[in-house]
């Protein structure tokens, strides 16, 4: 068993031990004599395991009581359409913030099922900065105002949630969440794909205040309104076992960090270190995005000269650092440096840039 | 380590060898140096194993080229209002077979989305046979006719599919695909939740009539829509990878198994076996269904008399025979017995039958 450093935007690295416990656990989980994967969600087991998670991410994040916990199915993807069929009815409207990909991306799967209406955009300035979100500009009566909280391609991260008037502020948190403390009462939503900070794909972890379950929305299947679901404890239908049970893991090994303070310092300083070794290289490294909307996660870069962008891959996989390609929206390189890579993978990626610099800068 | 022989209905058992092949590869996946669950499904490897993983599929099926294979998210339930969302056009109707519980779920999921109608229902019976399907009832226009292939609660199972006449046949095969060879081509869909013969939960396999994929059905988000991920390989968002690589492990199990036609030899040995045992207890033990329409997959039976209940399980579960409780609707036992339960299982079930009913009888 040889390892790497996985920079991989997601699906991501998971931490360590969780993948060790996950592989003792494998064939013999809890002493039931089966693998959690082969046991009925309905079981006792099983629910003690989903309700401690829930606990556990209640207690990293602060939520409080007034907010449901759903582990659902889909991915964000599929809550960018599910989000609006269950908060708007139909000829509601809704406001968004561009902000980059996955911004845009929220806005045309939400097409079909409310009249969206873009309140701020960097989209002018490439992406590489945050808007400013003005309340006055929001629609009074908008349904919600709808924001993602780290754009993976782009690099870019609110640190703090922008202002939304009297509006439920719902947050696409894919990519960050749990990398920081979050004011959750300044939302209405918080969701999230699981392959970032929280386990494997094919499990969306959303927080959404109870007095959202009541809104009616359109007419829809109940396995499709959160209502149902927050009803039957996100177990109206079969629930992802195996990703509320490694994400049950990973809340464990973030409280055994220290809980969410220590997890953002780490992260500072990884982020910090990187951005460090871009910005001191002389030019060798860029990353165009404004400091102040820097992302912690997704550190996207680019060559001086990207004839050597292939050399660098190259090299790079040859020294056990993988998935540093950039994505083809904005080319060059991009480091993801979630929770679970820890800040040796960051040293050592460093390391490797500052030689392959001085070797052909 | 100890395993247990695990009768649960779903998430069920799965091949002790995919589990042990799971274990091993958990911190390294094919010489990666990460787990799979920490790669990108868009990089070669994933793709690599996850193409395999289809053409394994339509190896042991012999689906032919005019049907697309997914691996989608979300559970039968979710497909319940999906597969209506798809076929049928805003004011169309569909036909629909009830058998039990699950036809009945797949009706109410899909109303929202299309004008349901029973054609054909058993439940006057109790759900204790199949319902004569005629095809001069249909409805001409109807957008398809769904059917649920195995009935996991009640027990029941069609061993070919009904007659549809020119209408596209829609099947609900979790708890039974990959039992037995099926006529795919009698078909216009036919989709499983993995959670009992494929893998674990979270992961739905479909395959689909490509001019099907053609209906405009009613506005979605594309993420919603077969066609749509269809053309992206299923990866238009992030898929369910745990669930697509063990399910790709247990195609490679079964075809290493001999494929579907010695599955079937081992299916209705072990479903004989035990209905054997129910049928020759002097009235012991009965099961209710009616012989030609009894399911091969999940068996349930009554004690005759239902304070013993209490006491078969305890001794049971002492006896290392796992998840034999009936469920609610029905009461008494179930044993589910899909492809991953060996035989030794199904006898170690029906010596303990037999020396219950000797102590009890």
């Amino acid at each position: 068993m040889s390892r790497v450093w996985n920079f991989s935007a997601g699906p991501a690295a998971l931490p360590l031990e969780v993948l060790q416990q996950a592989q003792a656990d494998l064939l013999d989980w809890n002493g039931s004599g089966a693998s959690v994967m082969e046991l009925s969600h309905r079981g006792k087991p099983f629910m003690a395991m989903a309700a401690q998670a829930e606990a556990d991410l209640r207690e990293l994040l602060a939520i409080p009581a007034h907010y449901a916990v759903l582990f659902l199915q889909g991915g964000a993807t599929q809550h960018f359409a599910q989000i609006p069929m269950n908060l708007a009815a139909p000829g509601d409207r809704a406001d968004y913030v561009l902000t980059g990909h996955w911004s845009e991306k929220a806005v045309s799967e939400a097409g079909p099922y409310v009249q969206t209406r873009i309140v701020a955009s960097s989209k002018e300035q490439g992406y590489r900065c945050l808007p400013l979100v003005d309340t006055a500009a929001l629609d009074p009566d908008a349904a919600y105002l709808h924001y993602v909280a780290n754009e993976t391609i782009h690099g870019i991260e609110w640190r703090q949630p922008p202002p939304s008037g009297h509006l439920p502020l719902v947050a696409d948190m894919s990519s960050n969440i749990l990398s920081a403390p979050v004011d959750i009462e300044r939302h209405g939503i918080v969701y999230a794909g699981a392959q970032k900070n929280i386990g494997p794909s094919g499990l969306v972890v959303m927080i959404i205040r109870r007095d959202l379950l009541a809104r009616e929305g359109r007419p829809m299947a109940n396995v499709l309104r959160y209502r149902e679901q927050a009803a039957a404890d996100s177990m109206l239908n079969t629930p992802n076992t195996w990703g509320w049970y490694l994400a049950g893991l990973t809340f464990k090994w973030i409280l055994a960090q220290g809980g969410l303070a220590a997890i953002e310092a780490g992260n500072i300083r990884k982020s910090g270190l990187l951005y460090q070794a871009i910005d001191g290289s002389g030019g060798f490294y860029r990353n165009p995005v404004d400091p102040a909307a820097r992302s912690r996660m997704n550190v996207p870069f680019t060559l001086h000269d990207p004839a050597l962008d292939a050399l660098f891959l190259e090299q790079s996989a040859a020294a056990g650092l993988m998935a540093l390609k950039g994505h083809k929206a904005v080319g060059g390189m991009r480091a993801s440096i979630y929770n679970a890579v820890p800040l040796a993978a960051v040293e050592a990626l460093v390391a490797f840039m500052a030689e392959f610099a001085r070797r052909y800068g």
